[in-house]
């Protein structure tokens, strides 16, 4: 037995910790699935007679694996279905389509190719909310990441033909069954404020209150969410969420593009996560998330691709790059949110939003060696002069060589470890034209 | 000899035609380096045993190459050098780096990146302007696209250690000798409003004229630039153009950020063409164009990178996303640009501003045969309900798998036919710390 079972070295390591700390030359040592050291390669060279293994991380980027913190993975089987509506006629043609194709086994197909999708970018964590979250996890262990999911709350009859009675039980036996998987982060999940009742929000936040669980709501996507919550509770989306008490350091809310002055303090006061969609907050026409404001308020912003229903894709660099450079373009302040600010959406601020900052997020020791190998040897990435710039703006999700999950190697070569893909690919590609008919 | 000297069979074909034909499954014959016919395959199936030789696109689609109608690929060396900066202030810094580096060497060297890297992205046209055209030639001519290009005028002392005085004998010379090239687009390229006197820039444009050759300048890129030339001449920059008569279908202005009703109607007036960049405009903070106000107005919009030192890489999928997507959000309306006018900017528009819409810009018999397979079966990228759908939200670079310029295949499963890259890529990075500390 080695005393490490794996070393990276001779990478240029972004560590994405707190002091965003880079080592030109370096890398890690994981033993049992962790990081043992972060180190230089002058550090690293005496340790290399003890591991097991040993990469060479030359004309590589090394960084923690990226956290994706609002996903609907299964919605891959409708990537590019529905177009050019606004999300509330949008919503009504998705269910539809929803309805008509998904039980538990197509939500796994689905979610495969769209975790999948991810694992190859080099994102190794995904808050996932889709109706089936037991298969939701499967899927997650078939490609090889790691899953914050629960259950769904949606009063109006399920695209998983369950009803709003049934859905406090199974969110339950979801939580007790999975709350201490190291893979998979535990939540409750009602869709949002105006789909689910303030009744069953607060159930919902009471189930996860109980264990120590996540709460992961959508909020504020829209202007006519706003005014429909207006209308019916006498608030604003945010406002409401805050009277009715689900608004803590466990809450994490997806989009928040339509805030004013005061429901960002409350964001900050209340220590709830905002995620930043930007591609699918564009497509849809939703708006421009205020995220500078966000971010000098105080809030914890982190970073999100939606599904690729409404985005397309699951490109986490996209969003991460659209994260420093959208708001430096609707401002008209080029100094509007920093790379490092950016990184942290979706590193560091994306784990401790989930209550792992402990395990994940960044490469310090201790934790998960959640990592990746990104080549920065290509016609679109040189010359580099500043990692965490380059890993911003130029970086492209072609770039992930090499991508690793508690230190096993989950992709190696732009390829799934785990899993042959192309079946999968050639399943979701028969299954268009029944796709395509369901919303015919 | 063969008739055909290839057939591309059992693509998916976008044409990007003026009528957006598509073809469920089908190719194209080529003679000569010309498209001879675009079939269903069917059609296609009785003449494959005429052809020297027969591609297989099953997988993939099949469209024409994009045109990049404004970049700086010399640029390339300093690809993430200048940060956070408002565009004045990020120029100064620019130039300080230009003039320390650039050289026809290294001009060239700059230039085999940033075209590799587009033609690898399935770019086959580049409209470029940088400081030594000749060399800005050579390096398209290694890595194999076709570009527009010319000289500068700019009226400071130049980067290339040029002055004003001898810049109209050389945008002469240069017109003189590559006006008959087949790949090269002949043009004068004044630089912009606020740094080319009236006199000169209309020197510039006699020059063209006289040869019926392209103009290009920098236009109405941020409001700086605006409040300058309204400063020095009275008169906004479109006007101030307008007035001096520069505006025509052979001008291509890159930018036209900040333009108001009247300027919008100067430009389909006059049938000047204008160039979005919406990766440099976010970045640099320059501001949103008003693109569904131009398309709206009858304005010939094309798409554009910049350059790598300003968008930090050459993306023309990326730039071709945002244009369809970026406009829902600024203005939150979900029908605002549509794929099909996106995809014509990138393709059938770029090559009319060109004046070569009868060589290049779509698939239809007697262009050249400059054509792209994009590969359909990658997780990111199924299911696929509608082609150009697909290729404006779906589509990443790196799924170009294949690419013709007349008929040559110049790249071949994602590498270069004509060069190797892996010295020039060297070399840039080579260079990285001597241009780091030309600014220092
Ligand atoms: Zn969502
Ligand atoms: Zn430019």
């Amino acid at each position: 037995m080695s005393e490490f079972d794996l070393i990276i070295e001779n990478a240029i390591v972004v560590t994405a910790d707190a002091d965003n700390r880079v080592i030109e030359k370096g890398g890690v040592t994981v033993s049992n699935g962790r990081i043992a050291h972060v180190l230089d390669q002058n550090a690293l060279e005496a340790m290399k007679d003890r591991a097991g293994r040993v990469v060479d991380g030359s004309g590589h980027i090394l960084m923690p694996g990226l956290i994706n913190t609002h996903c609907h993975a299964g919605d891959s089987l409708f990537r590019g279905l529905v177009e050019n509506l606004p999300l509330e006629a949008w919503l009504q043609t998705v269910w539809k389509a929803e309805a008509a194709i998904l039980d538990p086994e197509t939500t796994r197909l689905g979610s495969v190719v769209g975790f999948a999708e991810q694992l190859l970018s080099g994102v190794t964590t995904v808050m996932d909310m889709f109706w089936y979250p037991r298969q939701t996890v499967e899927a997650a262990r078939m490609v090889g990441l790691r899953v914050a999911t629960g259950g769904i709350f949606f009063d109006p009859p399920g695209m998983d033909k369950k009803t709003a009675e049934t859905r406090p039980n199974d969110a339950e036996r979801f939580i007790a069954d999975f709350a201490e998987a190291d893979d998979v982060f535990v939540a409750t999940m009602p869709h949002g404020a105006y789909t689910v009742s303030p009744d069953n929000l607060r159930l919902a936040k009471d189930i996860a209150e109980a264990h120590g669980a996540l709460y992961h709501v959508h909020a504020a996507e829209t202007r006519a969410e706003q005014a429909d919550v207006q209308n019916r509770y006498g608030r604003s989306v945010i406002r409401h969420l805050d009277h009715l008490g689900l608004l803590d350091e466990r809450t994490v809310l997806a989009h928040c593009v339509h805030l004013d002055d005061e429901e960002i303090d409350i964001l900050a006061r209340t220590g709830a996560s905002a995620v930043h969609n930007p591609v699918s907050n564009l497509k849809l026409g939703s708006g421009i998330a205020r995220v500078p404001d966000l971010l000098d308020a105080g809030v914890r912003v982190t970073l999100g691709t939606d599904g690729a229903i409404s985005g397309n894709d699951l490109d986490m660099w996209l969003a991460l790059r659209l994260a420093a450079m959208l708001h430096k373009g609707a401002t008209m302040d080029a100094e509007a949110v920093t790379t490092a600010q950016a990184l942290a959406m979706a590193t560091r601020d994306g784990a401790t939003a989930l209550q792992a900052g402990d395990r994940i997020g960044t490469l310090e020791p201790g934790k998960f060696a959640d990592m990746v190998l990104v080549d920065v040897q290509r016609a679109h990435a040189v010359p580099l002069f500043e990692p965490v710039t380059h890993l911003v703006y130029s970086t492209n999700k072609s770039d992930i060589a090499h991508v690793f999950l508690a230190g096993e190697q989950v992709v190696r070569d732009g390829q799934l470890t785990r899993l042959d893909l192309a079946g999968p690919i050639a399943e979701v590609q028969a299954m268009a034209p029944q796709i395509a008919a369901s919303i015919a």
